[in-house]
């Protein structure tokens, strides 16, 4: 008998209560019913970003919303400054090279945050259609300052939109698209929000809107113009993801309930917490500048096997976490603390992980990491 | 007290044993567990396709699934065909229209069937890359032939590509996407497939896959290139709608204990028992060529408020049909009768829409409908 921890930095544990109301007979989505919960829902998402504009839902995954925001903000030829340090940075590549952006990358060593310096030289240049930044690097456990970056731009490059991938940061710590100043925020379902993925979101700034109207790249599932104009009267222009948006009220309803900045505090207490267990086992925090509140990437131990780590916790502690991605495969893990996770998911995890490194054949003082942990907390 | 039916042409009744699967705590998509459980759904997914060759899951709804096909298929500039006979056309058109594709439309009056002399004359002219069709046009209840018309293709314009949007057809009737020889057929997990929305799939024939290889729009989260390399290995390029794929498990698990024979034998019966009971109810059945297994569609009586029709369903009824779409609205109703549905859904659905015809004012004898639907499923 093992009782299951999901730990991964998404998609991360969904509430019973969710999980029930995502259970529920399926009601049909051009109905009075649904418009009030889509209300309902809008106004939560309203309250999350922290913001008045209007946040777009769609049925995808994180990387549709990612997709969305840059095929209707450039046009074919325009000029991207991609700030590329980890995993979801080469995805903005990715995605700027597919609709033939003109494509200039800021190589950031993954684990650091981008230095601002390099961003405004980069922009002085001149040019640039867009900047695309991940808030928070979730393959690397390093966040980039969006609040700081978009200063830059605004000081050297006003007309440049700042375009966000929060998906593992908007309800994590206190992001603020519209009184920062960014131009898209992205984020998904499957992470601070508690539900299964399948939907993105994505809040667009005023001067973001006026872009969209005119961009010239090809988009039809992903056009915001469109789904604006359907979500003001609390529809969808393509069929919505029922279930999830049935999930998605009372995920909402539940974080209201907590408020945004209990929210925030409990993820940064957890992040501690989570961070003094690990350097009290020895281990190293792999992000060197900025580290998220949402994942703990943890360097490997020399002499360690680093794969076999996520794959004990899995199959002998019945916790998973995720392991490094690209070239990090191996040489970090990762904890996720975001969402519906507390005091005890991080005790969880951070006992099991002391039992499977003790097997590995690294040395650790036994419950030093608990203690340390509890230490934390208990500021 | 009103217990709540579901009869739209999509969404449709999601079965318990389905939203219990949904509702299990989340697994996370990168561990063995969801490979085993993808593996199975990729099985099903080939049965129903009655096709060994790979059918594409994506996090979308069917939109997502036809904008795919298009993007994946054809370049800016290429020449497609569209048929458009309903709301679903127009969407092929839009699409087509929104990559840049030269866009050759064969306008069908909407509720009739595409006259392949014509089909045949514009492929004569030349150079059309691909046709787009409904194999079921939910709109108006009409099917077209998309065997026959693959037969003209083939003999016209052996490399024109055929797609299909069969999103109310496949899992309805007999469609053989490899034998008839087919190149694209899109489906969406709210029809037949008794799940909420949130999933699509593509099918490709080889033919169609060298294409995509080479298309020339830009794509990136619909890129069914990088996804058939990932589900190959029974994983999925981007993030998976988790809980969707554990409720289409158990719902391809009670098709395959159906049967197909059996499922397109239930729609037939549906909706001929369907039919009776509205011609039994003075009612007319809106398209006139072939009719769709899918959905009835029907023409509003004169003198009545057909707009008032699926509201009193819905209001007074407890039971969710539709009304028409673009300049059909008033002037038809739809009711679904796919997926999760049998014969008491069917007398439900006739039996409520007798007493709303009643105190609309058509006359009609009470009693007849169901009396004649009675006789069909009989037979």
């Amino acid at each position: 008998m093992r009782k299951y921890h999901l730990l991964a930095p998404g998609p991360t544990p969904v509430p019973p209560r969710v999980l029930e109301a995502m259970a529920r007979p399926l009601m049909h989505h051009r109905t009075k019913e649904f418009e009030a919960l889509f209300e309902e829902v809008r106004s939560g998402l309203s309250w999350l970003y922290q913001s008045e504009g209007d946040v777009i839902m769609l049925a995808a995954s994180g990387s549709g919303g990612m997709e969305a925001s840059a095929a209707n903000l450039l046009s074919p030829g325009d000029s991207a400054l991609v700030v590329e340090g980890g995993k979801f940075g080469e995805r903005w590549v990715e995605i700027c090279r597919a609709y033939g952006f003109e494509t200039d990358v800021i190589s950031v060593e993954w684990g650091r945050s981008v230095d601002l310096g390099e961003v405004e030289s980069r922009l002085r240049a001149g040019g640039h259609r867009a900047v695309f930044v991940q808030a928070s690097e979730t393959s690397t456990g390093a966040k980039h300052d969006v609040r700081q970056l978009a200063e830059v731009v605004r000081r050297t490059s006003p007309d440049t939109l700042v375009v966000a991938d929060a998906i593992t940061a908007l309800g994590v710590y206190d992001l603020r698209p519209e009184e920062w100043d960014l131009d898209a925020v992205i984020t998904g379902s499957q992470k601070a929000l508690m539900l299964p993925p399948g939907l993105a979101f994505v809040w667009l700034s005023e001067r973001a809107w006026a872009v969209a109207e005119k961009a010239g790249s090809p988009r039809f599932y992903f056009d915001l113009r469109i789904e604006r104009k359907s979500q003001a009267k609390n529809t969808t222009a393509w069929t919505p993801a029922i279930s999830l948006v049935e999930g998605l009220r009372v995920a909402l309803e539940m974080m209201r309930g907590e408020g945004l900045e209990n929210i925030f505090a409990r993820h940064a207490r957890l992040a501690g917490g989570m961070r003094s267990a690990l350097r009290a086992q020895g281990l190293g925090i792999f992000p060197r500048d900025l580290l998220s509140e949402s994942v703990s990437a943890v360097s490997v131990p020399e002499g360690i096997d680093g794969k076999a780590i996520p794959r004990l916790m899995q199959n002998e502690q019945g916790i998973t976490i995720a392991g490094g991605q690209g070239h990090l495969s191996g040489k970090i893990f990762r904890i996720g603390h975001m969402g519906y996770v507390d005091e005890s998911d991080m005790l969880a995890a951070i006992g099991g992980l002391e039992r499977v490194l003790s097997s590995l054949g690294h040395e650790l003082e036994k419950g030093a990491g608990l203690t340390a942990a509890q230490e934390e907390f208990g500021r």
